[in-house]
């Protein structure tokens, strides 16, 4: 089981620090899980993540259970050792996968589809969702929830808080007693009311921590931030609070100022292989000509490997001649760089000055030298 | 300049053990060089790189004359700072890659060819390929050759032993007494008389080093040995033998045997992108389906990083998915092996059992079960 405790609250805003234990070591939150979706992070080694300052790295239920099998990843001794990522792990439930399948069929039992992978037609319960779970044996596990699209009409919205609601506890009935801890998700789409019924009636199952789900969708920042206002403050202030698949850091920051602790995000690899990297002045594009004879390195008042040891000139080069490594050093750098923005900000709320910290912040990544360039 | 000192000669063959000094370090040969083509080795950072042994890697002159150009290498303090690699490097002419271009010009003056890149027209003489490799700044460079194409008549390989023979001496005549080394390329196809020939005409320049040019071009391991065995024994003993472009393990065995020092090749990082990997037992595909459920390393006998925490059922897992982590890893891998091979080789030859450890190895290697699978 994990543990949870709030060291500090901002002085100004409803940011918070705090220390969530976990049986496979603590965990300074804020904080950010990079995405494992094969049971791999895009392009790292667990070395090479490991020294990015990653702590607990999510993997996706919905693509292992496909490839290779829970029964197999249980067999090579669960995800911890089959990845050899020896820190916590958070596999989520693969609802928001199935989801945005186009040919699903959703019923009160559950949710149907086909394998991408050999056609074969699946059926995920909430038990089997848990029962795949218990298999790859991840310190947190996440109940299956029916994620509700962008935009969604409020009766298809409130479809979704029933089903996740009673599939959330026909999971707490699978989920055997054992080291693994099940959060709860709250779903409601835009609707405030429906967010704080979904929030308030998942409280009562006394859960050990909740996601905050049906996010990263389409609905934009504003958006973002409203239904994180209208939802954190109806959870527990003493369990930790996830917001599933969010986000770019400026997003990160939002969500961190209204009270939330956990974060995953496949941003930062993903953008890596395509060349975006960030700077504390923006993103950058790597490909960009300017980059031809840049001497400096990616950011330079970044200290990660890939900044240590190369110059953009260097690095424009490896992406221009499709070279993997090009690919490898900037997730080095873009992982790093949200570990490094994740720690400053927990710092900052330690000594009460988070709201500071993320004007300066944003002034500088989003200030006119900071336009993606 | 380099230094090279025979530390000992083996009893039963031509194979030695020796040191190569460099201005960036020392090198105990026999030695495989790994290929980093754009100055980066496929998918391994330097420190990867580094962890499997490896001393000394290759960059491939004619690549990086294309893109980034030399002049920006030197400006960013040379190869060795570019890539970040603080051992020696050796950097071919770039003779091989043009002669495998399917239009170009060769005349006396040099060769005339169209760039991949941009199409733009380029003219590499002797003194150009230097003055590219000085902007570079590897340790050891080589001259412009005429490498003979396989099967090729007995008239071709006379004029590809001309060439080399007057461009190498245009070569000396351009390369400015410096820090960096320039060895002589022997050419003369299969025909034992050219090479040595050529061998003898370039031993009387008496360079640091030499090397044999014109093989892995489709001759195979029959043809290598003869060339081989005609031209090793007319290089000075007192100076580096560098055999180009070779090759798989049983070939390097074969020309230590014969008294070859240096090597370099593709084989290691390519196969490993095509999931084929090395071990004690033979060459094994790890994307076949036997693998899904085997849960030993990739060779139960080597302690790389790769060996050291993944089973091949989460690496046949990795290449199944994808996952540029199957290649990182594989390339680790296959290129500990090399460098484990090329230690045990040195070892043998150190006390005297080189051909006994040579027959081991292959029978292991080749045998029943060595069979790729």
């Amino acid at each position: 089981m994990i543990s949870f405790v709030v060291e500090a609250t901002d002085r100004g805003s409803a940011a918070r620090a705090g220390q969530l234990g976990t049986p496979h070591g603590e965990v300074p939150t804020p904080v950010f899980m990079p995405v494992g979706t094969h049971a791999a992070v895009r392009a790292l080694t667990p070395e090479q993540l490991s020294q990015t300052g990653a702590r607990i790295v999510l993997a996706n239920t919905y693509h292992l259970a496909l490839r290779p099998g829970p029964e197999l990843v249980q067999k090579a001794g669960g995800l911890h050792s089959f990845m050899a990522w020896r820190g916590p792990i958070l596999t989520d439930s693969g609802g928001f996968q199935v989801f945005s399948l186009p040919r699903k069929e959703i019923t009160a039992e559950g949710v149907r589809f086909a394998s991408e992978i050999d056609g074969r037609v699946i059926m995920l319960t909430p038990e089997r969702v848990i029962e795949i779970q218990h298999g790859l044996g991840a310190d947190i596990i996440m109940p299956l929830d029916e994620c509700t699209p962008y935009p969604a009409t409020r009766e298809l919205a409130t479809r979704g808080v029933r089903n996740s609601l009673r599939w959330l506890e026909r999971c707490i009935a699978a989920h055997a007693s054992n080291d693994q801890t099940l959060f709860g998700i709250v779903q409601g789409s835009v609707y405030a009311d429906l967010r704080r019924e979904c929030a308030e009636a998942m409280v009562k199952l006394d859960l050990p921590g909740y996601a905050i789900g049906g996010v990263s969708v389409g609905e934009g920042l504003e958006e973002l931030k409203r239904i994180v206002a209208a939802t954190a403050p109806h959870l527990p202030p003493d369990r930790p609070r996830y917001l599933m698949g969010v986000g770019l850091p400026e997003d990160l920051l939002e969500a961190i100022e209204l009270g939330m602790d956990l974060f995953d995000c496949v941003i930062p690899t993903r953008f890596a292989r395509s060349a975006t990297l960030f700077t504390r002045r923006g993103r950058i594009r790597m490909t960009h000509r300017r980059y031809r004879r840049d001497f400096y390195p990616i950011d330079p008042s970044c200290a990660c490997y890939a900044c240590e040891h190369f110059s953009r000139v260097y690095i424009h080069h490896l992406y221009q001649s499709n070279e993997i490594l090009g690919t490898v050093l900037g997730a080095i750098h873009n992982m790093s760089f949200y570990q490094t923005l994740m720690k400053e900000a927990r710092k900052a709320i330690l000594s009460g000055a988070f709201l500071r910290f993320k004007r300066a912040f944003l002034s500088e990544y989003l200030g006119e030298s900071g336009r993606e360039n």
